[in-house]
């Protein structure tokens, strides 16, 4: 914040030309407005309530106030570079509407308690948002959960065929995953909650202020206890940037998944046209674009938590100007994160599963060889360790012969543990594999039926 | 994990020599060994319990497991590369104690659950950890704080004097930061305390297993829900990376505070001896290494952030190798965060202030000013902006006769507003500054006392 | 890059109205329009001259380009959101001006190799640009130290008097710095000047182009000699993020120190009013905002290395719409870059130095404590070792009675070392200290003529 | 640096019990044991040269540091806590050896000089070994590609189809990557080369030094021209971090595609077993582990730089304890790079590649459509764009019929554009696709050719 008129009488020498292009924020905390004249209609009030400006001053202020918000609704308000930042370019268009009123309306504030308001207030929004974006792509989820509860799929360890599993599994552990981060932004919206108004510079103020008052009407739980930590703290905004950066990891999860499931190795399931685009020079191609897109800003999320935490770890109490490129790593990751859901949700909507593709990789790879080795424990009473070696020369064999497990002739399994009988078929089809994984939180239909039940009443 | 012979009977070749030093995990999953066996004698006891292994099976197994504790703790208990991973290291002596029982031990369990479940639990630990070095070094802050309610020193911002604050203020806004970082471990140990024993490789198992019974002798809170998530899901790992980085930079400011108080420009305290070194070329230093050191430390543990947040964004379910990554961010975050806070703890109990640099910095660079204005605004009824121009003017001319305000003779004030009175000079002392301050979290010695108050019943 | 009517005649659907505003590029990449008509001016020129195209369809499409050129100077050119990517924009408008040559232009060239190029040129620019910044800023660097050789300031390590230097010396260190930052810069513009034109969308195409001739007329070293790695490969934006965080790194130290030195309890300089700010609240403040913003911008830099890093980690070849993102990190690293040089040099510059402030620093703290040892050594031929001893109890005795080296009386020295004479006074003085540091690289201020006298030539 | 007895006489109270835990730097430089004893030989040699020591004095120091690396090599070297770091151990070493003469080794040196020496020595050696190690790499994939010089694989943009290219052209676009990767850490070498020793604390020594000498003895170019710069800057260690990083991308992408090529939608390559795992639980697996571990490490040293680049940001001139982090971000780098790269050639060099399947899929998506639009832009005179659209058109038409491009009849294609003639079938095969891309850096196997042969030369 800085090059600017409102100094007083000390400066003499005007700033520098660049200093003009280099200093204002406006260019950006002009996302602030909102927030910005919430806060003041909140002080304005204490200050009249409490007799520190008077009922005129307050009518002024109010007004002024609305027609500002109309203004900027419009589009007509002119955000100028020379007043650097939204507080002096809302204050100065004020002092035109209002007079001297506005020059009363920062009485016992000043821009560190007000921008750390404002901020906060804008935060929180923000966690509200990717709150809400995440519950939209959880139905989404959800949906093609519920539609698949027998779609079966190849469950992959190192992307390996590992077992069986069915799409309703795989959709619903990205469920939990975007609940707990949703949980995340909760609790950074609860512990930022806390109103910095009326910290002034950094020590407080002579002023005879209520701040539990401003901070109620403000909706937060309470004022900061400590004045010097309410305008220097930037932990709610670096706590954030954590709860998006974590979040945007799985986005990227499940952006890389698409891509890999439209790509032909897979064909598992068919962007719509909605949610693709085609290429300039290659007609064929149905790109799955906004995927990658998703998977490449979560990049630019970490790299936005990384830049705010190099600034706060160098920084000493109270406030440095430092602090100013907080604002523009948070606009930058809620809108990196905010479309991202919103268009990962609606291509998940809008996708056509490919069981048929599914299924046919889902037998690759020998997926049922641990149920031979379970059976061979259950059955045969076989420590586990032994049977592991058993099914993994059985597995050879079917592999030198060509075969899947459940089209190996039960004599070539003999050869190997002569203990086998025909009983075992029953546990080497994918189907069956999947059935069998009974346990809480398996991928048996009957069991992810449970969890589509939770889900159901919590995303309701 | 990886270049084993407990693969069973389908490899042929034998790894190459360099994957042997690649690919083990056992240099540093060792640390996992107390949760490790914590984990594996639930998962026992369960077995027992829904019959899927004999008691006396369990008997071997819990007197095998409390021998190989016994040898770890005696550190005569031989670590082996050629056995991976702390989980094979342990099932491998466990075999050798317990028999076959030990080979049964790994039903329905495999090392994508297991370690899950170890790291789940170690993170928990360390999250207490953490709670408990936050909460020494706010008891350090506070005594400091207690010690130091009137004791007067410049309040900065931009690193120059803004108004005059206490060290018990400045003390405290550091009690709170801490304070906040205790909430977000504690916030990420109730997130991640849900149980992923029993997922299996990653897809549940047909084995009757008890996952509630698991969850419980483990104190998680219950079993996770979706065998692909528990498996695979290393949000909690990152949640306390982002915990313990956002606490780093707390650690951070606070020891670039000292660094500066400790120079001769400042000279605000002194540190002990215990806590200082000395050069080896320089005789006369006494340097503030371990602040540095500290310091120095929280751009690892981002660092640390970083590189497990890009890991995670490249994978999708369920699990891969890449993860075998995870645990060593997450110990040299811990390594890295505990010492600095204990280091801290001492550093700040131990030091002396200097109240005398103090009050003499707290006075230079005119920092009463704002007070002046304020006595404009409350006096003489001028609107912010103009009283905020008047004292412009006025420090202008203390400045050009290189005098403090407070010395500033009332003919030259009135020069420049002729409606200053004798009455302003109650307010240009720093001691009446400080002591105006009386707004809710100001720094007037009366507004601490109460925080004082707030945070003894707090860290009792 | 995207959602747009170009795709020929497969896709039934149009794309998703979020589609609309979450994929197309034009938002940011207008910024390469200058180097894309440079591009198809090259490759219009390259089609004609094999042949390819016509000559009547070169000259409509140069005529063409030039009026966009034009258009795009004169602030009359309206990039379209519908037509995605500044490629499609032009090349839409040329079609308008070009009628069906415009088409033609497309031949042999993909949007891959088309946004490859463009960006190289880019960035091949941009170090340009951060040469010639980081040589400003090393010119205002060197001014000050030329003005400054006799002028004593304290060295300072672990923020403690170490022993007296020259703020020359000191502000030579930088420019050392800043030289490695532009062979750095260098080194990349070197490195990444390789052309990708005609390695279309990915393997080459078949029409007969003249790859040297385009990349000759870019300015080109030579064609890339891999399509596949020519489309698909940012290590040179990688490499110029690394550049850029590492001068930032050095912008960031350089700022500290000016917000140190302005803090009054250093005092060594004064900044002009033209690169200081006042503040809102607090008349009396001349805040070294800039400097402050500088040292958070820096942060920023790391955070799009990171950043970018993070997504090119996790693709595969060749082309994905991830790298959509490369363009707006190497633009934020370069708007944060450029103009922080420019104003780090104007501060420079414009700074006021006081000698007095530094001269009695300089003095604080014992700073010829090794010129004592290294005396001991020398004259009295003491390992050095036993001389850092010695020095040791010296600086205790001094720091008992409260007096400087140079004026704790010869006797007190002698209790502790009884061969100390009176010639040991000679080397006690900050000014005798400083100009005894002879060696090659020293602070003495024959030594640093020496490097002015290098730097003067180099700076020119 | 520091809890020391060395400090000589002015420290009363000892350390505090943890800082002998905190701040000691041996368990981990000892790595620079060599380095610090090259040194200390060129430094002594210097001295005796120079008539600063004596000719006995060099004899003993000498011997003494020939009697320390030898048991340093044989393991019978006690590094001790106690002496902090390798700087102190070896210098108490050389004192039981040598006597006084080894204090007087210290003469005209600090550890701050020593330390960057060192560093600096062990930088430029992993740089050595970086080339090496990606030579190596380069070397096995040159084989591949030599031996793949015709097989065909489909070529991906976006992970889908887009054109058909060889083997042999996909690997040589890693040995372009890695080249570059190469020639970073030769200039990061070539950058680093100059000689801090001599530097002393910060600001050189009154003695008679020559660092010409010692800079000559220990292979650097030159001495440092700056003593502060000399003891204090980092940046040739975060260049060297930023060029590990960069290729730890490229490694991270090679990794990616081997996992997908040996997942069973592919099933491109097999790898040996020599170079693969096997699952406890999963008896079929064959588990890429190693080039997850590979792809995991690398955003590991993506945070290595963001660690030591968040510290050198927030540092003044000259030392501070902070900077003692650089050594294990460097080593971790290291360590990290060094054997990822190692495995990844000995990985490649022993895969096998199923040409059939990568045949099989090259066919599937339709990626001749591009040459059916150069088809009519060639022989029917389209302009690009038509051609596109007609293209488009005629692969929906093969997709409803459910057949690959070259099997669609010809008057199918009429009837969307009546000029195409039976002439169109000799473009339409994968072949014939990939034949075709004659074009400077294109995938036909003439070009690629020409590429091996230039490599062959190269990697001689």
């Amino acid at each position: 914040m800085s090059t600017n008129k409102m100094w007083g009488g000390r400066f003499e020498g005007g700033p520098a030309k660049i200093m003009e292009e280099f200093t204002p924020s406006i260019g950006f905390d002009q996302r602030l407005a909102r927030e910005d004249i919430q806060g003041s209609r909140a002080h304005a009030k204490m200050l009249a309530t409490q007799g520190i400006i008077s009922r005129e001053d307050l009518n002024a202020i109010m007004k002024g106030l609305e027609t500002i918000e109309a203004e900027i609704k419009a589009g007509s308000f002119e955000f100028k570079r020379s007043l650097e930042d939204i507080h002096l370019n809302i204050e100065s268009r004020l002092s035109e509407l209002a007079g001297p009123a506005a020059g009363r309306l920062h009485t016992a504030r000043s821009r560190n308690d007000q921008v750390a308001t404002d901020f906060r207030l804008w935060v929180r929004a923000a966690c509200t948002r990717a709150d809400a974006g995440l519950t939209e792509l959880q139905q989404a989820l959800f949906k093609q959960a519920e539609a698949n509860l027998t779609t079966i799929m190849p469950g992959f360890t190192h992307m390996q065929s590992a077992q069986p599993i069915t799409f309703a599994h795989h959709c619903l552990a990205y469920v939990e995953m975007f609940g707990r981060d949703r949980l995340r932004f909760a609790d950074a919206a609860k512990r930022l909650n806390e109103c910095p108004l009326g910290a002034a510079a950094l020590a407080g103020t002579p002023y005879p202020i209520d701040r539990e008052y401003t901070a109620i009407q403000l909706g937060f739980a309470r004022p900061m206890r400590n004045s010097l930590d309410a305008v220097s703290s930037r932990d709610f905004a670096l706590e954030y940037l954590a709860a998006a950066a974590i979040a945007a990891t799985h986005l990227s999860k499940l952006a890389a998944e698409l891509v890999q499931w439209c790509s032909p190795g897979f064909g598992f399931v068919k962007l719509s046209d909605a949610f693709t685009t085609g290429s300039s020079i290659m007609p064929q191609k149905r790109n799955p674009d906004a995927a990658e897109l998703i998977r490449g800003k979560s990049g630019r999320v970490i790299g936005d938590f990384v830049a705010l935490a190099a600034v706060v770890k160098g920084l000493v109490l109270a406030y440095g100007t430092d602090l100013q490129e907080d604002k523009e790593r948070v606009f930058d990751a809620s809108d990196a994160l905010e479309p991202s859901l919103k268009v990962m949700a609606g291509m998940f909507a809008d996708l056509t599963v490919n069981p048929v593709r599914m299924r046919t990789l889902a037998n690759a790879g020998y997926p049922t060889a641990t149920d031979l080795a379970d059976w061979l424990v259950q059955t045969l009473n076989k420590p586990f360790r032994e049977a592991h070696h058993i099914t993994g020369s059985i597995v050879k064999r079917a592999e030198d012969l060509g075969v899947d497990l459940d089209k190996l002739p039960l004599e070539e399994m003999q050869k190997i543990e002569p203990g086998i009988t025909a009983d075992v078929m029953k546990v080497l089809s994918v189907e069956a594999s999947v059935a069998a994984r009974m346990s809480y939180g398996g991928t048996a239909p009957d069991r992810v039926r449970e969890q589509l039940f939770f889900w159901r009443e919590k995303l309701k």
